[in-house]
């Protein structure tokens, strides 16, 4: 068997992320203890959420620490294995981190239906769909009618949001940072209308764009975006804390957007936090109804692939700086066709 | 009949409130038009969120204007009446505002059972008991067991949440801003603790005073005080966003808190601005259970009172400086003995 490759982080980032974060190694493929598995990775996905995990105070993830193997959802093919229920060439999904060849709990990895491209599998039926899903249906909760706002729409969990509430019916307008990106949400995901957010009439634009006001804003990105979007919302409108892109890769954050508590009061809105792994128990929902967008062609994933372990640093400050569009993706090891 | 007389806002406030800001005038009792009655004014209340409808920009409760009659809740008799079914004699509550013979739409007003206190009227049974329950019961709602805190806890609507949320099981705790209020509080109402913001260590205070985090914040103030709960909200906490007292009698309102949205998002809290009125059609409701626990000796309703319409712009000061307890009520007419 090959040896583990690994892409550790090197030192946490000061201010902006750079590749030279990351230190790349070589150990051998740790044999499955009772109840573990070895998955050889076909492909992991990045989340920018995951900026988050590198800043000097914990946050959900827990405190940050140098010198560890990088998480990350992976998907890939079990070549050994010591667990009942999951045998070697099993296709599974779960936290294999940046690395050729985990060995990992067979309890902390999932089947993965035979053919299933990994990029659906990381993307539309992996964390990124799953966080669309219970972020728009759960806790956000669009009507038929009604206008969603998505910022970093184009990224992997936006571009997901918006086709969703648009397939339950609502206006859809989504923010985005370059005008390319907005060109392909319209013109090829559906979007009824997006803004490019260093757009200098960011403002004007984001009003014209929203003229009955916003029903459901799903927030990615915190900041300023958040506080325009607050100064949009409609009576009951409710404001889904997903994430804050636009907070991570730095090491001075904004300061919280203008209007709190007043503006939630006087528009009676609402604005809630939401992690996935809350809606745990419910996953099977949520993939279900994803793959049946997807069959029905109503549900068109966008991915950013990069190509190998040592890409992978490059990959992460490319999403950070914007300049991928859905799901972020490294593949590592067999391509497609062998796989399936 | 007397002269109408009224209390003015005579020019809006640049920075805090002063008597000086209000004029008294009288005029002629206006006779009512059909549908119209005439009210003699018994007692209305001061609401600390009045505050906002004198800003410069426009609230919830519309744009200010100089040299119009204060608007406020009322308590009176009709003694004239233009109106079936609100026949002269009639004991309402109602928008009455700070005069002390208003002519208005009988629809405007609703019948007060003959022999209830207008402090009652005004406070638990009125819009501040109402605003403690909806607030608590829909957007809230602590369970048994559960931590719940409220600021301006000695407040027109903070000291009848504490207790209501004691009813409800919850551990309560009330934020005030003197030591006396505290022990009023903890050895008069039932909280289980109170802390007073105004203490050097009020951070450590609130800390100690919140040892299993706060489930349920009720939030009357808006600034630091919301800022201090926001770092001490339990997983999926409501941070129910009633008023902001500490940012109205000011021409230069705090920065909004710190932390938003990482906060809300690492700890899933719920944060959601509410107004009285959208829980219009059950008011009955409210009521009805307001006045079981005033029956049952499980409410003390406090109130701090004034004597006379002159006294109303000082009231009204006194209360923004957090020198009253409980609801400010200003008697005008005939005093309860003549009342009932």
């Amino acid at each position: 068997m090959d040896a583990n490759r690994r892409v550790l982080i090197a030192h946490l980032p000061a201010g902006a992320l750079s590749p030279g974060d990351f230190a790349l190694d070589e150990v051998p493929v740790r044999s499955p203890d009772e109840g573990e598995v070895v998955v050889e990775t076909a492909a992991f996905t990045i989340g920018a959420g995951q900026r988050a995990g590198l800043q000097g105070s914990a946050s959900y993830a827990g405190a940050p620490v140098a010198g560890r193997v990088m998480d990350g959802t992976g998907v890939g093919r079990v070549v050994a294995s010591a667990a009942d229920g999951v045998p070697e060439g099993t296709l599974v999904r779960g936290q294999l981190g940046w690395q050729s060849h985990p060995t990992v709990k067979a309890a902390h990895v999932e089947p993965v239906p035979e053919g299933t491209d990994p990029a659906d599998a990381l993307g539309p039926l992996g964390t990124n769909g799953l966080t669309a899903y219970f972020g728009l249906h759960d806790v956000g909760r669009p009507e038929a009618g009604q206008t969603a706002v998505v910022s970093a729409a184009a990224g992997s969990v936006g571009h997901l949001v918006g086709q969703m509430a648009r397939n339950l019916g609502a206006r859809v307008v989504g923010v985005a940072g370059t005008d390319d990106k907005c060109r392909l949400l319209v013109d090829d995901l559906g979007f009824d209308a997006a803004v490019n957010h260093r757009d200098p009439d960011f403002r004007t634009r984001f009003k014209e764009a929203t003229p009955d006001r916003i029903h459901v804003y799903f927030d990615n990105t915190g900041g300023d975006i958040l506080g325009s979007a607050l100064f949009r919302m409609a009576t009951h409108g409710r404001i889904v804390c997903c994430g804050a892109v636009s907070q991570y890769d730095t090491a001075a954050p904004d300061p919280s957007p203008r209007g709190i508590p007043g503006l939630l009061v006087n528009n009676r809105v609402r604005m809630e936090g939401f992690l996935l792994f809350d809606y745990a128990d419910r996953y099977a929902e949520g993939r279900a109804q994803m793959a049946e967008w997807l069959a029905a062609g109503q549900l068109q994933p966008l991915a950013t692939e990069f190509e190998g372990l040592e890409s992978a640093g490059q990959a992460f400050v490319e999403l950070l700086a914007g300049r991928t569009v859905g799901t972020t993706i490294v593949r590592v090891g067999p391509r497609r066709a062998e796989l399936t």
